[in-house]
């Protein structure tokens, strides 16, 4: 059981190191290559998906494949998930995050360099700023653009991870979760560069800061801002979980018995993503 | 029995909400950054495609999905659905696109006011325009447009929902249902910017006229055109249907059993998208 | 089983007319809007893969989707496929094309003569020219490459629909199948326009024929044109059909029996595309 | 079992042709299209990992569908492949991939004259060099970059393939590998151009040695580069196994048996790929 909870932590670890191996590489290679001979927003917002999908892989079968302390929390709220282990999760979240922004930030040096010898205006490869560093985005309008983002994040989620409410099978929620974050970048990413992930946004700010990005706690004014993005995630995907829970679980009819296959080796209750892994 | 109506319902606000939060959002992206440097046609095409595929899943298990009235009365007029749930389920819908459309117009404010501070240019974020607001479309164009379309969209739902033609399995339907939509973007968006859903373009239209849009109701020509996208999905969702019936479905062999899975909960036909839910 | 046989037919006119409604549709649009602002290749390239998949998922279940003459062609050679009915479904796949392109035509009318008034630059909208009519393609080189884009196509639709070589199974060949000439289109498409399909550019030159096009049958030298992608296609078809046959097939363990499901009312056997299709 | 023995390397052979038709015929498109008209780096990633996912599907039933030494190599270090074959399935790998890189070079033959008369700028098509050729990336950094996208890839792979880590079912986990490479693509694609397969780069070198490059062996400082895509992904592959093993596999329940099915026909163990190809 003890080994089984450091497997949980383990997948988590791993699978949001997956994710953002991804989203803060494909931000890297834009960003670096400013002709944009390697890639554009669309590229972007595919990479941050696919990322999704492939760190929920990992981790599924393990964890949950959690991923983000937003999920974490929210399906404390309302899905059962154990109270005690939000702060474990969110921290193997985190440090996943935090060790892939410096794999990136190794092996994506010296084209870093080549663009922004003083590490003053790449800010952006690892972590979020409102109006993605330009344009007139508010520090309020971020707040309310991260709480509407990680709503619309849950809230699906929640629907397409919840048995009764007829996901899709074979084992491939993962992809449609993927689309979602596909979509989301497209479509939700003008005012705030869509973090809707607390992990997601502070490992990499952190590694940035210890190599070198003294930007790493400001926004593009100079007003703090670290914090925005893990409080307004956790605010937006509590909301989604609610609107979920009232508007269409509380309508659903109870669990399909034959829907439902035996976990075998599963200690306890871990959350949204496994409930339908078994499913084919 | 009453409160699963009212979950329909609300699914049908909802999933219709999903949509246009992805679908009136990418556009608003992509015309509050004129550069191009958040996204292009081509993410309008996928997000709005991807709003479609999640909607479908929230939605789906309690309602059918239609998401569009001009699918519910396809429906009600080719597939069993009840004709007395045809004006709930076409408000519910409308009411969800609007409410979605009042949130991006709240926190995309910002942006919209300093690419258009008048509100004079923007409308194309909303509701449809023959040619997209400009070049040489006209409304006659647009309204055939707007039949073909939406006999495209109606056709291939059919085709993808309907048990004895072999749709997608696993409950992987709604991800063909959303590139499906994604190609008509790609291939039907010149002419009158494929609204092919009175519900998407109505519901925006209002809420743009009741937060300072005066263009809302009229073309780039000051012709009155909020009608037709809702006349014209209606005309060619029913040709669509149609064809489908008389051309394919009339070839169909007896329903498989094997593949009918019965639902448990469910009090009466809800339609297309719910036929094929529980096959895996 | 007359009225079976007309069920076939309808079929593959109907999914050929859904290939062409995308396929000759994005081309439309984006050549129509030379500023790039509604698609570009990329559109292009997805768009007709969409338009294969939907096509295919409307004429799977009645005739086995061929939407192709030189898969006709290949299916007779290689799987089985009766040669009698081999001319009538390049007939009404080409029927189909012809009166999808009609739609195309008539439409995108409006804006095909605001950028092209006298019908002399636009061609390609509808049919296939060497180095998609400008660079240095030779009429050989297109020759070349429509056997070998072709042979692609039918080595790896074969791969796809053969029940004893794992395809992919829930009844979603068909998405695969559309990524298939996606990727064709991205890397297949500069020397001949990737026609790869008789019927989809027989018929298409003909309604633009019909229309005003005078030039239609000749490239754009004024070389007679029209006749390779007919003829190229069925030879490429031929060779990747026997490169499975002999390299994939002949290695194949029996058909495994659990993974057939007897299809209940099918007369004889269709061919390919649904070999898989009970399959989930 | 002699003749299974050459399906195997039939199998391998042609997966790692289809693989490369599309990936140096994407690149082939776009280089030799200049102004960007028929596809841009979107359509190389997206092209590269549709040509994966066709290329296990072509040879995941007869071979396991490593099609890549690296693979092939940490399949017989972690998962039991036998090692015998290692070199067999490198060296039909290496052949296929040189094969189509043939076939590119002949078609493409008009058009790369066109735009490179002398065979000096074109080596990208064929061959991976460090910083794509330009830029400030150095071969150490390569290197690095090699080993984090071959370890990525690996990683994951063998999350997407392990039965008791839940992969994708019903036969899909190829479309999903392709998104794995689209990603790395976008992502890891800045530093060498993601080689990450031996074969994938030394065949198609060769190919163009032997038809004109005398740049074929070196980087654009005529530094040899040859060996590095080709030790590197092998060290990096075997790190990502390993990190699977340690840090997923081992926390990994015992396989689930009724998620086993029996394969009828095959003489021993092939590694990943078809791990889960009979599961639906």
């Amino acid at each position: 059981m003890k080994n089984s909870y450091l497997g949980e932590l383990s997948a988590e670890f791993l699978g949001t190191m997956i994710l953002i191996l991804f989203g803060v590489g494909v931000v890297a290679q834009v960003v670096t290559t400013p002709d944009g001979s390697l890639g554009d927003h669309d590229s972007i917002a595919w990479a941050w998906g696919i990322g999704v999908t492939l760190g929920v892989y990992v981790a599924a079968r393990l964890s949950g494949a959690h991923i983000n302390p937003a999920v974490t929390i929210a399906l404390a709220a309302f899905k059962g998930f154990p109270w005690r282990k939000v702060l474990p999760y969110a921290l193997a979240q985190t440090a996943g995050a935090f060790v892939a922004a410096l794999i990136v930030r190794f092996v994506y040096s010296d084209l870093i360099l080549s663009v922004d010898p003083g590490l003053t205006d790449t800010q952006g490869i690892f972590s979020t700023l409102p109006g993605n560093g330009s344009g007139p985005a508010t520090i309020p309008t971020a707040f309310f653009d991260q709480i509407v983002g990680t709503a619309i994040l849950v809230f699906v989620v929640f629907a397409l991870t919840t048995a009764a409410n007829n996901p899709p099978l074979a084992n491939l929620g993962p992809v449609v979760v993927g689309l979602l974050v596909v979509g989301i970048g497209m479509a939700w990413g003008a005012n705030a560069g869509y973090a809707i992930n607390p992990a997601r946004d502070f490992g990499p700010r952190l590694a940035s800061f210890l190599t070198g990005y003294q930007t790493a706690w400001v926004d593009q004014n100079g007003t703090p801002y670290w914090w925005l993005p893990i409080v307004a995630p956790i605010i937006g995907g509590l909301i989604g979980g609610a609107l979920f829970k009232f508007m269409i679980e509380g309508f659903l009819p109870p669990e399909v018995e034959s829907l439902t296959v035996s976990e075998p080796t599963v200690p306890e209750p871990r959350g949204a993503a496994s409930d339908t892994n078994q499913n084919a």
